[in-house]
């Protein structure tokens, strides 16, 4: 049985739990802290900064993939050079970690995306300007941004003076579009690719709240190009495991790239009940180095409903009550206002149907007026 | 959030960890070794018929389900009087803890079932016999048997010599049956009741070999039969929990309870594929009393099959790649031949190409002479 270890004992992690079981494979996870969403299969806790710790933990399984897109890349390839197996691998990872390493690559290989523009502290940002559109553009931190964090629509240099003293700056065009999307495709070590329909993810504030599978109305064309341009990045750099790409759809129909993540992402939680294959099984063959699974539709649509704050177990048994057919899946946090808590998800016929389940279930559990 | 005991460790305790992750239950499991399937949820290794140690384990947890039912009632009637929460409950568990017990239940509320005779030590064996339908008849072991152990086809009482010494010996009436069926259903304390489809289970030396949901070619009449005998057990003793009833088809199309469970059954195993609600899901919701999901199927039919003896790395890469529609349940049992070892299931339109997927996996992960 391999031994696959995680680093990152967030609710990823957790969901991964139930795959490994399926499978038959050992999960081993390396948290920040012990009382994590993944406690159940934590065997160390520890900094995944610091290298010592990271090289206890690998030595402990076969390959090493992630929870989340923190850990330094130097550390891994330090790791790597000692022999272990991380998947995906290191190299593929600094496109994840380094938003501008991102821009680059995708410029590189001719992918669509918005124009963009490195600030580098006392380049000429006229230069810059011009490059991206003018203002109003966005401007986000290369490093360590997740859920709307670290990026700012700017309308003068000001409003980023506070981070062109740290360092580096992305400028990216403020691409004018419709909705957006984004395309999962899992690859083996090898070249086998499966791939899920694209979906179309709904935000509030900048952060994720639904998402329908498959999107709504998007053409067979819109859906090969979000298809094709995940898996030439999943071949080019050699990915192993889940790719997630979000996408713009933008006013004219083009499909452009928004943002990347190497493993389960928040925006293919529905295919947990939707698709043969979910995506955090299709994840850990990749990473075990076993055949993908056949990623069929078991149903013609799914939504899935983020859950914010905290699940009472009252608002919990009446929602479950209300909505028989919709899952809701609590990762067990540690309650914090804003804090994604869980999600909804449902599956059947029609998205508008099962858009109004997983909302109508959300408005139970959000509803802090309710008696719990 | 509830914490839910599971006494035993085996498969069945293995495949309620994921169920309890997406609903957000804590599952402590007490397991007779630290190498069981359930390894990664057992918080206590010990003896469940030691009045002591069940008592600490009950301790630790909100509610008390069953992997098995070895626990003897009437240690399970102390831990209650001690104010445990117990469910199924010991007065319902009874009936699957001693066949007689159970025929005798089943007689007084008029379920179709085999003629029966309890033989006690120096009881009329000719009455017996008489009552029975005569040699050759099926005598059982009242209490311990499992998948054919405990049970004999008789044609001479000297046949029965050794049983009939250590206690009382059930005789049933040898049903000629065309079929085996199971019949599924949850009850939550307070009477919600949810049903999944009747199931055909196709054995093999006595032991389950396939399970084909639902059942081809069963009459809606059979169906709604087999439904009101598990419904009707199930209200009358109060289950609480997945309740599997094993039925006979008879040659004339009648419906008779052939053994009974109170727990998820290895012939609910293909609903984790096929329907939106598990019977590992169904059960955990019950037990924490938490409203039944919807079980309607995701697909048309599905197929289980059991997996016998080992499940070798190279085989299952093997049986993956040709079959990327089927799951491989590997239970990560210690090896023995002929031991329960895991389970296929696959999902889709027709029983019989899904039969040819999940037996063709099986020949290649059985196949002792594959290059592995």
């Amino acid at each position: 049985m391999k031994k696959i270890g995680v680093i990152g004992g967030g609710q990823l992690a957790r969901m991964m739990i139930p795959a490994s079981i399926n499978l038959g494979l050992e999960l081993k996870i390396f948290a920040e802290i012990h009382d994590s969403p993944a406690a159940l299969a934590v065997t160390q806790v520890g900094d995944y900064r610091d290298k010592k710790q990271l090289e206890a933990f690998a030595r402990t399984v076969d390959v090493i993939t992630f929870d989340h897109e923190h850990v330094p890349i130097d550390n891994l390839v330090g790791l790597r050079a000692n022999g272990a197996l991380i998947a995906p691998s290191p190299d593929a990872l600094r496109l994840t970690h380094d938003k501008t390493v991102m821009r680059s690559a995708l410029a590189s290989i001719g992918m669509p995306q918005p124009l963009f523009f490195a600030l580098r502290q006392g380049a000429d940002k006229e230069q810059a300007l011009a490059q991206v559109g003018g203002f109003p553009c966005v401007a986000k931190k290369p490093v360590g941004g997740y859920d709307g964090k670290g990026v700012r629509v700017i309308d003068a240099w000001s409003e980023i003076d506070d981070w062109l003293e740290e360092g580096t700056v992305l400028l990216e065009e403020r691409v004018s579009f419709v909705r957006e999307l984004a395309q999962l495709v899992a690859r083996r070590q090898g070249g086998q690719i499966e791939t899920w329909p694209t979906v179309e993810t709904r935000q509030k504030d900048g952060v994720c709240s639904e998402v329908v599978a498959p999107a709504p109305g998007l053409t067979p064309s819109q859906g090969e190009t979000a298809t094709m341009i995940a898996r030439t990045i999943a071949e080019t750099y050699g990915v192993v495991g889940v790719l997630a790409v979000e996408l713009f759809e933008t006013h004219n129909g083009e499909i452009l790239v928004n943002e990347l993540a190497m493993r389960p992402h928040n925006s293919g939680h529905i295919f947990t009940e939707l698709s043969r294959t979910s995506q955090f099984e299709q994840h850990l063959r990749a990473v075990a180095d076993l055949p993908l699974g056949d990623a069929t539709l078991a149903w013609p649509s799914g939504v899935m409903a983020n859950v914010f704050g905290e699940v009472h177990q009252a608002r919990l048994e009446t929602a479950l009550h209300r909505y028989p057919e919709v899952k809701i899946h609590s990762y067990q946090k540690p309650a914090r206002e804003g804090r994604k808590a869980g999600h909804i998800s449902v599956v059947g016929s029609t998205a508008q149907e099962l858009l109004a389940s997983a909302t109508g279930a959300r408005a139970i559990l959000d509803d802090s007026g309710y008696p719990g």
